[in-house]
């Protein structure tokens, strides 16, 4: 093709998670013919979006106000901090309904490979609200390390947890096991082994 | 999610094909680590796509002229016309750089279940670029029907075929057979069929 501007936004499409250079034409096709419906309140939808959405400055979420909803909503819990890698994850806890604490999100693991360390992630922004306030007790009675069990999450959840020692503070992570719906044969041996020490009574 | 700028964003977002509303997610938390070099970027492209892009007047085809680039081109053969069912189809030929001649889009098939008769296609401005001038020849020796090989498809040839039965021109439509880089046990019996019938000597 040699529209410029059709290339140009093939080019940036194709650069989303999900989509190819393939599937970015046909949605530039789909959209062109749902200008007034589809494409152009996506331009408008993206730039407010862009213009609008910021980082809560106490933890990390993505909302329009400074403080974000949940850090600002008093009917939760306060004494429960769920420390997360990414906003995706602090979404996906949200949807669960199962938390009704506060976040604390990190922005990433940390990485020998891809070279992050403490100083590149939230880290530290969670010491300070770890801190006990000047009469000498924290708010927060138990953090929560919702991380990846990958080798990198647990790294981070192990510096972390390191950190925290000397807190007095509960320091727990997320359950290992046969995931909810999970065929026995197709889960591999790591998960099958966590899920085999960590059994409890039927 | 309660911000209701990326909930709306990621509706619009998982409306695109190849998007669900899992990977819109995804896209639209990617975009908020990259404003400037993508999601601004996306917004004015689809801004400008959607006002500069226009289908061409003769063929269909999508260009920001009112006549579009394929037509424009005096190299380009005027004996032969490809009919087309979508303007990614004209794409998909182009790309393969087999053909030199020019395009006619149909904007769809025939279709007896969607209820789309000869009158919701170019169908008219098909027969009118074909008609003779006033010397009594047309241009277009040639008319291919590059028309997919499914029962609308080949419906709609027919009945393209059939209108321009005494009009002298030659119409043809594409090969059927194995596709290149295809293994025969994974061909269909139909496809089969057809490349053992249209056999050619070696």
């Amino acid at each position: 093709m040699t529209v410029s501007e059709i290339d140009r936004l093939i080019h940036l499409l194709a650069r989303l998670p999900g989509l190819g250079p393939r599937s970015a034409r046909r949605a530039v096709l789909q959209m062109l013919k749902k200008r007034d419906t589809l494409m152009l309140p996506l331009a408008t939808a993206l730039q407010q979006t862009a213009q609008a959405v910021r980082a809560c400055t106490l933890c990390g979420n993505l909302d329009t106000t400074e403080i974000c909803a949940v850090c600002r909503d008093p009917k939760r819990d306060q004494s429960a901090l769920c420390v997360v890698e990414d906003v995706a994850d602090l979404w996906a806890i949200e949807r669960s309904g199962a938390f009704k604490g506060r976040y604390h999100v990190l922005g990433g693991t940390l990485s020998a490979l891809d070279g992050r360390g403490p100083a590149q992630l939230n880290i530290a922004a969670l010491l300070d609200r770890l801190r006990p306030g000047d009469d000498g007790t924290s708010a927060v009675h138990e953090v929560i390390l919702a991380l990846s069990a990958t080798v990198d999450g647990q790294t981070t959840g192990h510096y972390i947890a390191e950190r925290l020692a000397d807190s007095g503070l509960a320091v727990t992570r997320l359950a290992h096991g046969v995931p909810v719906g999970g065929e026995l044969d197709y889960l591999d041996d790591g998960t099958l082994t966590a899920a085999l020490k960590a059994r409890r009574p039927a």
